[in-house]
């Protein structure tokens, strides 16, 4: 399998902003997360890839999105399906190449079967119930373990912020990183899309024959949809903690995928929504608060 | 053009959770955001309606999702081309029949040319300025006006917080509102989606026949992405504020659009990333700080 040399990519651009503050404003130059669009083109033997999906994303980790999408949608079971993963030499502008994808694959891609898929997902029932089904199908199921410390848990957030480099400069990127059971950052990714920054960390695991994660905790930087749940079943990771809140759907998947779910971690405090017996609370806190 | 009856849909549901706090731990019930998949469908006379999108969503204001969403995807121009907006009668399960949400037109619908859409802003170019361009042919321009002071500016994060009914219940909910120049709250919508919030937002206005929303101020309780702009263009709202950050690409579409784009939006101070002119920071503000 080939990964074609990555180019430099700027995951943040400049721009001339005028700042308001109470009375006063001055123009001054400001840094923005990069948003651009990436197409993603899978092709199997004697067939011309052809698009699957455009996704706006930050640039930066381009291939690793690629195949971790791919992967996460059930459209790429391992790395031994992959030929070659390249950007697009035909178009003949710089930014546009860098902005298309191209995912050869070893074994036949039906490209018609992908859009039946959609429509059977629609008959067969459109509900939380039926999501969490369609997902479930494509999960090899999660180990009973790791089991994490109160104390490890707690400290996520915050070493996930201070890894972040983007985000300080910036203030609108989401951030995802992977970490070992003992708290230590194996992984981060930034994205203007969450489900992006989940997706490049997947497809790094994917293109390192690292999957499934079984033991890893993945911890996001803001709320966690039913897509992070489902993004994270596939990949087999057993915990996801976040800085926010969980949707109903988020965490019906994880009850149902067994996973442990935690939510607003911040600070000592943090709420388990599913899974409790991954967290292991027995030991003393650092910090007590005398109302604890 | 006729709406169906709306049923009570709950945007939250309850949930049990496991709160650490420091050493303590507590089982309490919890509210979550309400997240459940809808699926729009649409057909023209004579043709069966056929899925066109789905999309995860806050149950409530179905029926203003739908047609925002047809709207600001430039699937559907105005209210006089829509004959019915209605649940699916066909699904046996009152829970499935409320996440389809199908659309009738007065006119023929080709759902080969929604696809071949798709392909064909692929093969010219996919970049930025591409993304921009697809969207400028969509939207009829952006009128000069009006012009907000920044008293009225500042306030509105707190006025869109205040009105926000579920956000401190579940803290997980985007909001949006539509204000008028003067600031009065003229509607305000919630969904686990940015994005969707502002459809409804739209849709809410196709159907009262209020659009273009020429005299309209859009404030996001998040960060503003390119979607978000390329929405409230197509929609004519020419200022949107946002709490968080713009992306590279929101504030590329918004200068391109002509339209005033407001981030970092809290409390005295916030960023103008394009348009200041429809903004008047003459008057003095109601709180001064000595640096300023």
């Amino acid at each position: 399998m080939a990964l074609d040399a990555l180019p430099e990519r700027r995951p943040a651009t400049r721009a001339r902003v005028l700042a308001v503050r109470g009375r006063g404003r001055t123009e001054r130059p400001d840094d923005l997360a990069a948003e651009e669009p990436m197409e993603i083109r899978v092709g199997g033997p004697g067939r011309e890839p052809a698009p699957v999906a455009v996704t706006m994303r930050t640039p930066g980790s381009d291939f690793e999105l690629a195949v971790g999408f791919l992967h996460t949608e059930g459209l790429l079971g391992s790395r031994d399906e992959l030929e070659r993963v390249s950007y697009c030499e035909e178009l003949p502008e710089e930014e546009q190449r860098y902005n298309v994808v191209t995912v050869r694959l070893r074994r036949p891609f039906d490209h018609e079967r992908l859009r039946r898929n959609v429509y059977t997902t629609s008959s067969c029932g459109i509900c939380g119930k039926a999501s969490i089904e369609h997902v479930e199908v494509r999960c090899a199921g999660l180990p009973d373990g790791p089991v994490v410390e109160r104390d490890v848990l707690v400290g996520l957030p915050e070493a996930l912020r201070r890894a972040q480099p983007l985000f300080d400069r910036t203030g609108g990127l989401h951030a995802a990183g992977l970490f070992s059971a003992q708290g230590e950052l194996r992984s981060l990714k930034e994205d203007v899309g969450r489900h992006n920054a989940v997706d490049k960390l997947v497809g790094e695991a994917l293109l390192a024959g690292d999957l499934p994660l079984h033991d890893r905790i993945l911890q996001v930087s803001g709320r966690v949809s039913f897509e992070i749940v489902q993004k994270a079943a596939v990949a087999g990771i057993p915990i996801v903690s976040a800085v926010s809140a969980p949707s109903s759907l988020a965490v019906a998947a994880a009850q149902r995928f067994d996973m442990t779910l935690v939510g607003f971690a911040r600070g000592e405090t943090f709420n388990v929504y599913a899974g409790p017996e991954r967290i292991d609370v027995s030991q003393a806190p650092g910090v007590t608060s005398p109302d604890s």
